[in-house]
């Protein structure tokens, strides 16, 4: 504490990302990373953006990646806003759209980024909680005083929601805004970016973090219609007119126009989560449902935090939450087959033992 | 206006960036880049970065960069904190360190984004006015309820304050924070990072878009006390906790470790200052003297509007303010050699007559 704090700093409680450990030969099942590397074109476009002109301003509009996005998913460039990674497009989007003194809702156990944002802005928040099987109570989420957050799928729990539901929590939410973050949409779930059309009210959010093997680049964007897009941007300008550099720029838009690598690598994750899942069931873990690229597991008889420190010392990384609720869990990245071959010999072969 | 933005969102007064012109073959000398390209090395080192490992988060401490900022600039590592270009860096100060309900104050001909930032955090602030010569009238600075900022050299002025002066506005805030936004500090000033040192309430701001040529690439900096640098992280991981790409990184490194270069680009951006004042001081143009690589300058008898859109319908860009006091004032970025001759040329040979 310094005197020198605002009361705002003093009143923070910052977020703890995973760790990023710098340990050599690790496998590393912890921050939700793609196991996969970014598109060749991707690699080949940011090469050739390396030049002089890096002495430059990038475009502050971002008009070429907001054109691309725009192509690729169907929407006006009026409806899309870009931003330096998602948890940016976050911390934009709760100070563009919830006031203080209006309660907002967001799951229980959810990003756990979402009640530091409101710490942050001195935003009341109820943490709505979830089912007993982890699903999302959705009426519980109607007449929000001061407007709705949750991703679909959730995280750290991979369950996804039915776009009829979320239509519900929208049609029940008219003049408040409700966010779906969708950093995990492409491994199986129903994106409601198509829903953007119909509701005034939807803000979706996506990154290329995940499913376009980008986490390194920090590029993230939202859809909504032009008003909500037209605010982001007031608040952006009045924060940094510059938030992506122009390799991120170039990078972004070529992993936005290679459908085909997208397409191979999310399915091959899919492919790889949907056997691994089927194996931890037979080692008696009880594995939730996952539309992400990560599993949310139990075992029958072993505690949770003591699997997590015998993986890691064996050099493989995956999370545990010390929080109620689900201090028994694991969340676990889908690695390459390779990476979970060798998580599921070691869980076989020791640490339940 | 929108029914869903917050009232934040509803009082910003959003930044409007010097224009990005998609003009080929113009002469841009409106926004103060850097006419040379970036060192080899950092060009060398980013190409060398981009791999597959941009699947994975950056370093979220950016440990390395921190480390050879603190070197190179003989500080604590404890004492550097690195944001996306520094005008993040100021927005996270703002918060971190000014409360609403306490006047903070900055010149009132200055970085036009200090009232963006606070009619965002809705800070109080009183615009000092600058002396007639627009130097900066530093006893105006004593005894500010909420805090001080000021650009040393000042922009647009181009004029520098010694550090003599520094000091006495430090020594008559002991209780408040005071910002020194040196983003051209490398063109002539005396830089107040040694003061870190001896004063714990001094926040110097930096960045890589001027002196380094990497204006496209969004890295900025700040110098402080421990408590400050701990202060600043507590907002950044209550926003985002990656706010630095690994691209930015490894080239932000390269650029800080490459002096040689360095020293003689910003010696040539100095040389060519020193000719040009002399130069248009012949045409009748009244330059102040300029610690900046650009010159405020305004002509003896031709409209300063009217030079701006003459320049421009030539294919030269320079900065115009339509703004009490300087409205017949010119900003104009210091290029190449042969880009100043150019500017030299068309002034001379019809604009002036």
């Amino acid at each position: 504490m310094s005197k020198f704090w605002s009361e705002v700093t003093r009143l923070t409680e910052p977020y703890v990302p995973g760790e990023q450990p710098k340990v050599k030969n690790m496998i590393k099942l912890n921050t939700n990373e793609n196991p996969y590397p970014p598109s060749p074109k991707v690699l080949a476009a940011l090469k050739g953006a390396v030049d002089g002109n890096l002495r430059l301003y990038p475009d502050p509009t971002a008009d070429e990646l907001c054109e691309a996005i725009a192509k690729a998913y169907d929407v006006a460039k009026s409806q899309v806003f870009i931003g330096n990674g998602s948890d940016e497009v976050l911390a934009f989007s709760f100070l563009a759209f919830f006031n203080q003194g209006e309660q907002i809702l967001f799951p229980d156990i959810t990003y756990s980024f979402y009640p530091v944002y409101a710490n942050l802005y001195r935003l009341d928040y109820k943490e709505v909680p979830l089912n007993e099987d982890f699903t999302i109570p959705v009426e519980q989420f109607f007449h929000a005083e001061g407007g709705v957050i949750f991703p679909n799928p959730n995280a750290p729990t991979s369950i996804g929601l039915g776009l009829e539901q979320i239509e519900k929590i929208l049609q029940n939410n008219p003049d408040k805004v409700v966010m779906v973050d969708e950093a995990y949409i492409d491994f199986g779930g129903e994106s409601a970016v198509p829903l953007t059309r119909r509701y005034e009210n939807l803000l979706v959010i996506q990154t290329l973090s995940k499913s376009r093997s980008l986490a390194g680049l920090r590029v993230g964007f939202a859809f909504g219609n032009e008003q909500l897009i037209e605010g982001l941007n007031r608040i952006k300008n009045s924060f940094n007119s510059y938030t992506l550099d122009r390799l991120a720029l170039v990078g972004a838009k070529a992993a936005i126009e290679d459908t085909a690598y997208f397409e191979e690598t999310r399915s091959k994750i899919i492919e790889t989560r949907h056997r691994v899942i089927g194996e931890l069931r037979q080692l008696n873990f009880t594995v939730l449902d996952s539309q992400a690229n990560f599993l949310f597991m139990k075992h029958g008889r072993v505690d949770a935090k003591q699997i997590f420190e015998t993986l890691k010392e064996k050099g493989i990384y995956v999370r545990y939450f010390n929080k109620s609720r689900i201090d028994q869990f694991l969340r676990v990245t889908i690695g390459t087959d390779e990476e979970m071959n060798r998580l599921m010999e070691e869980l076989a072969t020791g640490i339940l033992s």
